[in-house]
């Protein structure tokens, strides 16, 4: 047993974490109905004319813009209807001069008319139509590519596929995309004390939640987490489990809480590869180590609950993102007023979990090693290192779960 | 054909909406693994302590408090050190009056001892450790239900189970838990023009992409979208469909873009139900119709692609979440000048999607029938019915998507 030696400061950790992971190269097809949310990773050009033909943008007649010119309200043009266009069909005749042909939304604009005009500026009696509105060339058409152009590149790799982004997918026809794998991490969950849900208590065990809790965060940020079988704290079994591993795009380990364990695990990543940090001056989570076995990056995480969660807000989430090619998440952060002072450790930079009460935030941190600490949180503020008490109604940025 | 008639106000369709949906009543049983997300349908108690013992939160000396009373920094107190207990041990041994045992983090406090000495705080010679600082009773120690006292209610119906509440159910054992199922939502494209993905195209057909993007948005909002096969416009078609989805807890018809066939829509459900609105004073989106077709709520949305998602953004998110009984959408907002003056059309409550450019919102508003006014989109503004022109440079909120 021996204390952690130096401790790193937040921003040089954030920093060498950077340093030491990339984006996945790996990609892989999917069908169009589990697109959402992927990143795309080929270049989409239309193979079509989005709309593919001439089409009428309203219910009405298609005519000859010209025929139209001396029209008004007050003074109808009056043209022959030769036939009716639905949507979906092929038009059988051509608009001549002096005629016109009754259109639906969306129908193709039939050959001779160049435009629409809309029902209600018109009126109808057998074959005849009254026009009573004039209309330039094009007026309620959407011409063919005018959405999309045959040819042009429409999305582009690293875009995420939202909603829209499916649409335009589906505006081309295609059944399905290229997209960037998403990054597989095994998630290890380590410690003698440490039992597998599902299993009886023995005296002296606690239930695993870091692996649950972990896997939750790396799938709403873009990975696949995958749950190993606990494993001893012990340097064989380690050395056992992280090669078993070892063709995972990220590692994490999801216990190991006494100083003891840390040890064994920073041994074994030595002998394995190479301990990058240990420690940093962040509370909770001092003892996360991180470290690079062959090509993939390891995270020790800290062993107990709300230090292992909040470290996986810190560390893992931007990790899991940049790796996952997902930009950034976005932040919710309220400014409300403390609820009551609370005195800081100087050096470590806190993250206090807090729940918000009445417009104000109540700190619920009891100890790392609750669970309550974190899930009785609507959010959690951050306290620098230089600071050592905030008082009673400091406002402060409560950065949202 | 005929024009629409009586178009509502869109707070008036809200309110209509939320009248005819309701929250699921329905519940299912998921593993612990597929829970993240879900809502909780049972008040979860625990059956167990966390922790279920009284354990070490540090490694150190497992000691009686009153031992160390009279150490300090320059008069150490010296324990015989009887054992070593790890985590997931029990202790074989008691700790009496002046005696002490070495412990691990997360290990069980031994009888006899009620306090735990940091090893910083210690220094050991064989079977000798001298303390050089006093503790009071239960120092480092996490006390046995500390966490969640057994019997306690953790966790109650109607919460979002996001990784922290995963991270308590995993903290009680519990290998899964019963959650509100989520609302099956029928999608029925509908349209004489509407080809399916993966057909080839024929001459005045365009590819289905309402059913793509609508899917997508009820998959983000807690429901679980069936897609149906392309229905077209006749009475008989639509009234086969209707019946054969009838089951669903919510129907959508993705289509129908003109006068002609909303009014063969229109005719359907007031035959097989009631329709409580058709038309809303939105833009785009107006001819949006909403019914009920026994107990099941029908939205017939607009048939053109940037229509039918801006309007399920206003009318589906919402209704979906609240089916799902997920809290509403939190909307990031943002506030940015308007690059250019637009002209608004008075008397409908437009939605305009621009993309964010150089710190400014810049109009991508082609027109309804393009799917790339919302796909080079970054959000939408809103511009109330009594605006008819927006200055350059107006600040405006940009509801980002």
């Amino acid at each position: 047993m021996r204390p952690l030696g130096r401790l790193i400061p937040l921003a040089e950790a954030k920093t060498l974490v950077d340093a030491n992971t990339r984006p996945i190269e790996r990609t892989e097809r999917v069908p169009l109905e589990s697109v959402l949310h992927r990143v795309l990773a080929e270049e989409v050009h239309s193979i079509i004319d989005v709309p593919p033909y001439d089409r009428s943008a309203m219910d009405g007649y298609a005519v000859r813009a010209e025929d139209t010119f001396s029209a008004g309200k007050f003074q109808p043009v009056e043209l022959d209807c030769v036939d009716v266009v639905n949507a979906g069909e092929v038009p059988k005749r051509v608009v001549s001069k002096g005629k016109c042909m009754q259109i639906a939304t969306g129908a193709m604009i039939p050959k001779g008319a160049d435009a629409v005009v809309m029902v209600e500026n018109t009126e109808r009696s057998r074959k005849k139509v009254q026009i009573f509105r004039s209309v330039p060339p094009w007026s309620n058409v959407s011409k063919k590519g005018e959405d999309i152009r045959k040819g042009t590149m429409v999305l582009r790799p690293g875009e995420v596929l939202t909603p829209s982004k499916v649409g335009v997918l589906a505006a081309l026809g295609m059944t399905g995309a290229e997209v960037y794998s998403r990054p597989n991490v095994s998630i290890i969950p380590t410690g003698d004390e440490v039992a597998e849900i599902g299993t009886e208590l023995r005296k002296g065990q606690v239930y695993d939640i870091n692996s649950h809790t972990i896997s939750s965060i790396l799938n709403e940020n873009g990975c696949v987490p995958i749950l190993h079988e606990v494993v001893e704290d012990a340097v064989e079994s380690l050395i056992g489990a992280l090669q078993e591993v070892s063709d995972a795009d990220m590692i994490v380990l999801s216990g190991g809480s006494s100083a003891g364990e840390r040890d064994v695990l920073e041994g074994v990543v030595s002998k394995l590869g190479k301990v990058i940090f240990h420690g940093v001056q962040i509370k909770p989570g001092k003892p996360t180590i991180f470290g690079v076995i062959g090509e993939t990056p390891m995270f020790g995480m800290p062993g107990y609950p709300t230090a292992c969660l909040t470290n996986g807000y810190v560390f893992l989430v931007p990790t899991a993102r940049r790796m996952a090619r997902l930009p950034p998440k976005i932040d919710l952060v309220q400014t409300l007023p403390l609820a009551k002072k609370y005195a800081a450790d100087l050096g470590r930079h806190q993250f206090l979990t807090v729940k918000i009460k009445d417009g104000e935030a109540h700190s619920v941190f009891k100890e790392s090693g609750t669970i309550t600490s974190i899930a009785n949180a609507d959010g959690w503020i951050e306290i620098p290192p230089n600071v050592d008490l905030i008082d009673k109604g400091t406002m402060v940025e409560v950065h949202l779960f």
